[in-house]
């Protein structure tokens, strides 16, 4: 019977690793837990874990074995405070290295109020000439993932074949990662929630907010990833995180040409024909040490 | 009063530099002509110049000089043939290297049926496991600029400040894009229609075709783009050709950041802000020897 | 008094890490100790730890505090057997990528014998038509660091700020290095050398060998590195350690010019002339996760 | 009977390309010329032409043919007058993004004394805290090539595959530089002499000046080169000029194993271990539109 936990975390790790597991929970199982902000920062504003996208977590699976696939479906991500924060000027690493002294406060935080009854983000501070400066909210997962291969811990700031700071805005609730599983237990991590966020997080940041989330979690035995795949309705993806920007685009384009071949009945000339004539590509991070760039295919041009 | 021209072109250019002209037009006039396609064949499938996305033009802008932007609203691209050619495999530099050895038939050619009644295009060989594999034309603009600076003439594979081969796919009807003028006339090239094309051009070739195509051309004295501009019904944006891939997107992002502060009354932090929280990145192509990244804010979000 | 420590390694690490010191060493000791080779095999070719660069270590050097520098000597490297493994053929990501279907043999081995008094190595396998194929030992340090920040464990296959997986053809004895310490006693491991091996270790490989290894600590206070440094008898160098190659540049070229201002009394327009001048940069490795440049100066340069 | 050409330019272009040659020598001939700096100054200092490189040439060499290889020895490269001029401050595409703030008077000049007697060359301003800084000069040539394939003109301050901007300290007198011909003739053009200069030209110039240069040139048909090489009394050496820097190695890398395979009576096997163990990799300049990237062999390694 499929088993729903909530989970209050009383500790955070700033990296994803092969720490001791703080839940047990078996396929098919639901989590309802929260998570800090990128500073550490939990509902009540309090700092309870140093700056870099502390996670929740991790959460054992119960039969997970490496070379699975663990799948984590994003049932709820929703602030649970009313305030935000994000940058002011965009990161000096998506200008032209020349324009860099043209930056408005790098490094400086925008403050946000946060609406949970609209559904709103209203800048406070700093002002600038729209104003009121209004947005919609999106909430979404920044930086989560499984324990990395061969008893490495790697901070949350970055991310790899086994998730982390990916900061793809499409990570919304009714959106499932399916993750490579290097670790008996996968172990998954979760952090980083935005209450929205443009492509690329090129302020460095997104709307920064605690969050409550609800997620649940399966398995694919000898499922046969490489990197992080997703899908949510609409879409299949894959999702490729290293630098520079056009290594990530090799490595999602790889992984969905793979998943095609072995997953979808595709010989590899329909495969390549499919994705050459329907591929759309996403940038979720250009600012992380690793960035992000998602591939993705309309399920509607699936055989 | 502005004019409407109907330009049979006789010779073609392979590269986009400062050619004798072969139409002189006023800003506001519109023009009516024809493009061979990528490998120089016209719509009678005639191979009429040499393989490279070959230029018609290039029209001469009268009144304008280095400094200006030319602005070429598209009004309407449609296949004036029914056949066009694509890629089999993968291009080699957008899968990881050790992959390349997988990639099925790397410059063979795919051959396709355009129904223009219907509006789709079918594959005719290599046969695929999706059978009949029939997709809706999206016909587009792959490769047009202005004259490069210096005195320059660069093949119409590649792009730059000056346009060129961008391959992106939002260079349809009803979208409007805005060069900085280089040269004395601006001199306007226009080549590589696509019926239909995936994000990136990753099969190394868009569904190439012949086109006819119509344009209108108007002026803005003293603009200040440094990098193509471009706006449709819902969006703007500017566009980076270089690579890699990264710099293509600082050049596009600096682009929209200089525009939103020149032509849209914002300061510094008004422009940062905005764009950290709205904006859309698009991958016009990573097949060339320049790399397209489009850099976009819907018109919504502006004051 | 400083000590000579004989340290016979029991165990080994494949992650740079927060590691159970197995030696507690005080500045200015000189420790004498053996690596395994990069696949984990020992001076008598047996396989004692898995593949991945395997570390000895970590050391604990007493008094050593973040925000210190860590001082390496390297005093002798030498190989402790007779047989070495290289590659056959160049790493896929080093040609050009329409090229890697040219590669004989990527990924297979080719083994050495290694004669310690004649200092040469000669190659057994596989036949190639200069034969005998006999090369000069040279022997180097490839992987070597201290623990990174914040917790984290990295796989000795890659480098970063710490160190890790350089593949400099300069670490030979008589060189120094300095690293940045981020945690209580630096924690200094080290591992995987080289018999000899071009620029770039293209072949994915050097000679791979079990080595003996002696070196000695010290320590600065409040250092200030960012980067790795080091010194051998001519020149002052910086190491950066990323993808891509560009950005390793950069982080090698600016850490320079840190160092140069802060411990060399120049003034910045000082330092930028002198490098600018008479900077030299040689490649560590274009094969690992992370690429390594070098950026070199003369000391007879040096005021 | 082997020509030597007295040629005193009259008009410079500041691109490389398909122009009106200047003089027609033969394969064997010997030209004495000059070139003005980068800035379009002459041995007197006048401004003769505008800024960027500008080329003497190009030259009509008989006999050649596209596929042919031309080669170009360069047998003296002289100031011709007793200043030249330089950078101040470290190109903004050198150094960590967050540090371009850091530079000191980035497109400003540096202006140095050149005594020809002595061979020095003493910096005039502005004054640093090393007092006198003198040089050794160290002259080469910086930009030349023949015209570009295609009907292309492109601008001196860039390079490709038929050679333009390339800063490679190696190209001193006694050096050889192959080029692949692309239009009859080849037209070889050259221009962009440095007094000296560090790895990289990372202050964004060499010690720019005016030179006498002499060369003498000869063809080898039907030679295969796609990418220059060259040679001197110790190495033989390919180039690759392109962004990214990882890219540049590659084609410089590919190009050697291509060259060692079709002259040097290799397989594959034996020129990938050869080239594994023995390359040596330098860096020409990352300053330029194009990365260099010089992958080096020594001839004694040669069979």
């Amino acid at each position: 019977m499929a088993k729903t936990h909530h989970f209050v975390p009383e500790r955070y790790h700033l990296t994803l690793g092969s720490h001791e597991p703080v839940l047990v929970i078996a396929p098919g199982d639901t989590v309802l837990t929260s998570t800090v902000d990128a500073s550490g920062c939990d509902s009540t504003g309090e700092k309870v874990v140093g700056h870099g996208n502390a996670q929740t977590g991790p959460f054992y699976i119960q039969g997970a074995e490496p070379g699975d696939i663990l799948s984590v479906k994003f049932e709820r991500i929703w602030p649970n405070r009313t305030y935000g924060y994000s940058g002011c000027g965009l990161s000096s690493n998506v200008v032209e290295p020349a324009y860099v002294r043209e930056i408005p406060g790098e490094g400086d935080r925008s403050i946000w109020n946060i609406d949970l009854k609209e559904g709103t983000a209203t800048l406070q501070r700093p002002k600038v000439k729209i104003d009121p400066f209004v947005i919609a909210l999106n909430p979404m997962m920044g930086s989560f993932g499984v324990a990395p291969a061969g008893g490495q811990a790697i901070s949350a700031r970055t991310g790899g074949n086994y998730g982390g700071n990916m900061d793809y805005r499409g990570v919304v609730p009714g959106t499932t990662i399916y993750f490579p599983v290097f670790v008996k237990g996968a172990l998954f991590h979760v952090g980083d929630g935005h209450a929205a966020q443009g492509d690329g997080e090129i302020l460095g940041r997104g709307i920064e907010v605690s969050v409550d989330v609800t997620f649940s979690v399966d398995l694919i035995k000898n499922g046969g990833a490489l990197w992080p795949r997703g899908e949510n309705e609409k879409e299949i993806f894959t999702i490729g995180n290293v630098r520079p920007l056009h290594q990530a685009l090799q490595h999602a384009t790889t992984e969905m040409l793979r998943w095609l071949q072995k997953d979808f009945q595709m010989d590899a000339p329909t495969a390549h024909m499919l994705l050459g004539q329907y591929v759309r590509y996403q940038i979720g991070n250009v600012f992380n040490p690793a960035y992000t760039v998602v591939c993705k295919l309309e399920k509607k041009y699936l055989p």
